[in-house]
């Protein structure tokens, strides 16, 4: 189904209806408004005005339509602020972060908290049974604009707390950080300060728990809000919208209370914030890399009862990437198509009309300011119309292939990543773009999570492995593949005593006795398998034969029976090898032949395929096959659907 | 004439009289003092020791030298700084920006400006009427390096202020910035912060607010200079030496009070400062692109009374580019003959005698150190003695092709870019050089300006069409071609209620309903003209035949009888096609055909021509003419002068 | 000798004894200590805690080793700085550099002073005549991540005294500092600021000054621990181990009071530290550049008694570049006995174990967490049984060639470069190293010593050159070598009443009428000599001929019969046919010819080779050499030491 994003406070009330009236015949059957709202709601403190708002969902519902209240706490107003200014975040050089756009609160604030208790409390008790709500967003992409790590007095106040609780004595926490390093030790958590600003390099395990600290505030706050929702608002499922590529807190861990994950979807914008390669972001400038919005449907589908939304879908171009393209003719409705064959229950356009003004006004909207449909408007009306004739989408099911995704291995790379191009996320999404490429699908889980009934398991780049996945990993029957750094490190950011790979030494018999970082350059690797490597190598102490070595003789991947390692950052084609040759074999997998911007996706009984290329492609075997979507000659920007 | 920058207070007394002799020997006959010796003037709090200076102007007066005047206030002496520490100005980080250089004031600061106006008094009062004093220049190169925009607490009281006589109630504010798109909206101005030092980007409109408080404070301080300085200097000229490339104030409107602006020309340095491509910064390492002074020397002829000088003129290397380049043999002498066929009425060196110590140590004068002439002073001599050779200049007429440069624009297209290499500065000056390399003359005007008489009107891109500037589109018989985003913001930094280009509609039946910022690439576009496009594009509704389209058939170029509309980014060859085909003819105008290193320019009756390449040029049909400098064939470096 | 640098307090006590036992059975002597370790030696305040650290000297005394104290004012504890805030540095921006590293410090704070000299007592007194402490290291590595600069109110205020002990009056400082340039002149000392977070550029001399202040201090610290283990410690030698590539003090200076400097050498860290090109630094990736450790070599010998140690040689990667490679198999080795040749009295690496935790957990040891020796570790053991089968090593002699090396013209270019590539620890590196391929040996001096003995003085870049050097310049008979910039300044950083070379003109008759730094790019010369120039030139005034000259006919070489001034940046071919055409000749010293990846160096009576390449090298007349080491041929990554 269609949804949209929509502020009524940004129009005149007389253009409520025929907005309204509009977006159902678009195909639209969800409307999430609410979430910057905050100054309209509340103008001056414990002084409410619903009455608009009132009118607004009315207005909605009265067109059929279906709501979906955001909570507005990205938007704290200026009264709030002036009343708390130790609401606002804090920037790593000390400074606060002032009042004059969004997300201008720290997590660690016990003030902030009670507001937002406040705030969410009053709009579930005004609108928590209205038949016309369908359901709940949580505040609005947590993270956004880096503020999940804040740098303030109150942030320390909140530290010391959470540290106090987690190692009850000085003693555990100048063990645990390895404070003996540099005369580092603390005789109290009074003498704690924040892991920053200091003359050169803070404890790794400082900045590790400083990081789990800050997830886990994000996590208690967001329970917050679910709890009164849950309370006030019986049977609305409540949800949150994550923003893609922002790694800087758990989303599994405040995934947890939701009904399902949410995220959005700025194809276009993400191909310049993600580090790919200059030709990659020419070549693919109006379509996006194939693999940046299913990456994130899979990831999101993993969080919460094998279901996701995408709130927010770019409808044309955007105002805040470096550059900000026009999407391919095609593409709004492409990218609709690849969330539904991805198993999205919704997509969500943001939003139904470009503002004319604001930071925003740049950002496109499914119609133009002058009220007038835009190109993606069309398209999405297009969407609305398949939709309408298609019918309901079958159940997800589970795919082949599961990819491990860790946030806290984002972080302890981050804080040491030994080569300066070693980037967790371009791992994972390297690793997952390899596997879509030879036509698989992917579920990308958390670590722990059940590995049964897997045929191939991931680990792109898993420094610390806890008890959980270790059980895991024992006791799958599929195949695994392991990438370099895993088991590297353990809780507290130190060397496990019988070096990396740590506990997974239980899997396979290797141990890591030295590594390098290496500059850009390709290195050749040879033996069963061929390609290049880069950016990391490992030198092994293992009696396992080389499937592939550095020129100089040294291992580049191992394997046992049902466990291959790879000891460096292999490159795409090294990459492909190891799947097709090595790993896909050994776990039963056929890869399927596609051109490089050829992406299929199975949902339920169906098979998808999307041409994210420059020409024509034409389906084997297509005369077999009975299409619900296209036919047999996939143009490009366009997609088919079959049965089967 | 010439004229030259000279600093008194920093040679022995002994030296000053000689100095004058030679001043006046190499043909100079203004000399610019004072304008840094505040601490001299006044070296304790309401002690003023005049004597020294009194002095000075004597020696100078009594060689027959005139002497310009300049106020002393960008130099604040400590004990002023000491006593009033609020009138230093502060970064965009919130540091204040303390003593020990320049420029160290904010124009918010009340104490400031009385304080300014008690030493300008002081010094008219002694000086106003001396007869060796020609005339004033007020403060030096207001903006440089950076201080405009000031970040302070003075500055958001003053901010205030301004906002409370501008918009009278916080409803009209709110209004006019979109407050309400996320929960902006302020109770009071009491309320309103520094639009800086957000968690993310603040309301555009609050920017070019800020912006536009920033540059009339720049006006009113100028204003209170000149309001001083006419009253108790009658019959002197007064000036204000603008900077090169500096564009964070309105020149416009300082101008209005001063009988002429003057600029300061670094054109080596100005080289490495604009955006060039690095294969131009070294192909015109050491004569500057041609069009860089004479953009500037076009610019300011346009600001006050149809005369400017050059007030600083560079004689060699200077110190503060990231690579400082000695000038090619004859470029000291070209570049004042250049500022002469632009109007100039004075080109005045800086310096007389480069400085042994301080700051600008490395930067050369027309003296070296150790009191001998330099390579540069040779040159200047050498103009000296062809300017009493060549007698008076004659008047200067207006040119055919007018360009509309307009302040604001610069800010709004800063604020929000949309594509990280729009630069309003940049593209303004790739219309001038597509212009200038066809050997046609341009005046540069402001947005506003009586249009009538020109044959040929340009703009290059003007997002805020003003009443009065779309009054003198409408009226003028001009042709107008006009370059991508015209039109497209409001007053209030919002959307036209019908879309880009807004009133220029008006002028031309389009509308813009979609744009790209492109990632650096070309494109090719092709229809009657043809060549290449960047940066930028628009997609258009129209019922107009395309002159040239992208690839997939989007229209690049549109006119009516009388307009054009470029709706792209068009690079050199794209322009001089749109030019030569399109826009000249409709103009009724004639390119000359001159080499891409050759300029020439015609100033009442005479023309010249300047080469700024590596081989020599002959002029075509030089037997016809007759030559005041120079004859047919013109050397690298050279130039000539002939009637008609 | 081989040492290594050891933490008992990272270690269970149990673990000590046969550590101690495998030191010695390496073939360690000295085993350094103690110097991050005062939150271990005095938890609180007054509370002093020995008996670990008796009984950790204990049992390394019992195994035979030696022990090298290190004060431990690196690391102050937290306590400390909780007492006394006023300790921490503060960065550029003001803010104060907070506890959680190392070094948080500042040399100018009275009360960090006076706690340095009460641990250092406390230390001497209970070790200083230990049987088994055979020296001191005091502090570690001063200026470590800029930490000789600080910018905080304790450092004005030393500032000032300092001024105010340097120059007596405002008037002298004024005079000094040129403060008259822009109006800075000072009234009083209590006016002074840092000169820092100004609106522009600060006075050249105020930085230098600042610089000099900052360097003295350092001086004045270092002092004040010799002074009190020099009457505490009889008969115990003192050091200070300096990092590569810090030039923010006077190494020279500080060196005056120890007995010998030792470094702290990490080739392959500094291979990315150093502006090498990126085609260097990818082909020296795992064995750095050549030249590299022996530059360092050559200049810490020439710091005081003509000895020196390597306090921390790299066993293995290093943590903290932006890449860490493993050193190529032979390197380990071959770095010691490049140390050896170059007359190391000890080569002691860092770190016995690798630490599992802490900031350093990716830094390699002789020792792998896991208590096996690392690769690494093997190599060093190949060097104890070398040592152990060699027997003594031969004085130090002196070399045929002086490279004067200057802290204070590091200073003076950084402060004003004039072009951004102009960078002096290059063009000394880069004139050595032309030197080096030349197979000659070189000693590095500072401004002052003793030239006498010399063949060859090389003054690669010298702005301010004092009468100390000119004396000896003047007595000298080695032929000279001048590179640009030479005596372009006087001591107060103002231009020679001469101009340029200033003093230097009493050597060779130029002057130096102008200058240009140069956009990335080779310039041509030619003549006696040729080859390629860049970055600066100068123009000289001279009657003598130029023996290469740029296209255009400005000298670029030139020189009288013992002294040649290269009025340039000199890339290597024509630093190249400069030594081998001109100087060398001149010098009666006669270049060997070696390939470029290999170099020699005497010891005495022995000659060592080494190869840095990636192929063998057969030794010319090898048959007719006694070899201590190695043979005929050296394979890559491997030496020969030979008699004669
Ligand atoms: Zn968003
Ligand atoms: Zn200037
Ligand atoms: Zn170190």
């Amino acid at each position: 189904m269609l949804g949209v994003c929509y502020y009524p406070e940004h129009w005149p009330e007389s253009w409520w209806a025929r907005d309204a009236a509009e977006m159902a015949a678009l195909g639209i059957r969800y409307v999430r408004i609410g979430e910057f709202a905050w100054s309209r709601i509340e103008p001056e403190s414990g002084h409410f005005e619903w009455e608009w708002l009132d009118r607004a969902i009315e207005t909605l519902g009265a067109a059929g339509l279906k709501v979906v209240l955001g909570t507005p706490t990205a938007t704290p107003p200026k009264w709030l602020i002036d009343l708390y200014p130790e609401i606002l975040p804090h920037a790593e050089n000390g400074a606060a972060r002032g009042f004059g756009s969004r997300r201008h609160y720290t997590f660690s604030s016990a003030v902030w908290y009670r507001e937002s208790a406040r705030i969410v409390t009053a709009m579930a008790e005004r609108y928590g049974e209205s038949p016309h709500v369908a359901g709940w967003q949580t505040d609005n992409e947590y993270g956004c604009h880096d503020t999940v790590l804040s740098w303030g007095p109150e942030d320390l106040t909140a530290f010391k707390g959470w540290l106090r609780r987690r190692y009850q004595t000085p003693e555990a926490l100048n063990e645990a950080w390895g404070n003996v390093f540099w005369s580092m030790e603390l005789a109290s958590f009074d003498e704690v300060e924040l892991p920053v600003r200091t003359v050169t390099e803070t404890a790794p395990a400082a900045r590790l728990d400083y990081w789990r600290f800050a997830s886990e505030q994000v996590v208690r706050y967001n329970e917050m809000q679910v709890g009164i929702l849950r309370r006030l608002s019986p049977g609305r499922f409540i949800t949150h919208n994550y923003m893609g590529f922002f790694h800087d807190f758990d989303h599994h861990a405040v995934s947890e209370t939701l009904d399902f994950a949410s995220w959005d979807s700025y194809p276009l914008g993400f191909l310049e914030k993600f580090p790919f390669s200059e030709q990659e972001r020419t070549r693919f400038t109006r379509t996006s890399h194939p693999d940046v919005p299913t990456f994130h449907h899979d990831l999101y589908r993993g969080m919460a009862g094998n279901r996701f939304w995408v709130m927010e879908q770019q409808p044309g171009p955007v105002n805040w990437a470096p550059w900000n393209a026009v999407p391919a003719p095609g593409m709004v409705r492409l990218w609709a198509w690849e969330a539904f064959a991805h198993g999205a229950e919704v997509v969500s356009y943001f939003r139904w009309r470009q503002a004319p003004f604001g930071q925003e006004q740049m950002h496109a909207g499914l119609n133009r300011p002058d009220r007038v449909r835009s190109p993606g408007g069309e398209e999405a009306a297009q969407v609305g119309a398949e939709l309408k004739a298609f019918g309901a989408l079958p159940e997800n099911r589970p795919s082949p292939v599961a990819l491990v995704f860790d946030y806290e291995a984002s972080w302890i790379t981050r804080i040491q990543p030994q080569g300066k191009d070693y980037r967790h996320e371009e791992i994972c999404f390297r690793w997952y773009e390899a596997v879509r490429r030879l036509g698989l699908d992917v579920d990308i889980v958390r670590p722990g999570a059940d590995l049964s009934g897997y045929s191939l398991v991931l680990l792109p780049s898993l420094p610390h492995v806890g008890e959980a996945m270790l059980e895991t990993l024992k006791t799958t029957e599929a195949v695994i593949l392991i990438g370099p750094r895993a088991g590297s490190k353990t809780r507290n950011y130190a060397f496990p005593d019988n070096l990396a790979p740590g506990p997974l030494a239980e899997l396979i018999p290797i141990k890591v006795i030295e590594v390098a970082s290496m500059r850009p350059a390709l290195h050749a690797v040879g033996g069963e398998v061929s390609g290049h490597a880069a950016r990391w190598r490992e030198w092994l102490e293992t009696d396992l034969p080389a499937l592939a070595s550095f020129e100089d003789g040294g291992a580049a991947v191992v394997a046992t029976d049902r466990v291959i390692y790879c000891a460096t950052w292999a490159e795409g084609d090294l990459l492909s090898e190891i799947l097709t040759t090595i790993a896909l074999p050994k776990a039963g997998l056929v890869p399927v032949d596609i051109p490089d911007t050829i992406r299929i996706r199975r949902r339920g009984d169906l098979t998808f395929a999307f041409n994210y290329g420059t020409e024509a492609w034409t389906i084997p075997d297509a005369a077999a096959k009975r299409f619900l979507l296209g036919g047999a000659t996939i143009a490009p920007q366009d997609l088919a659907c079959w049965e089967g």
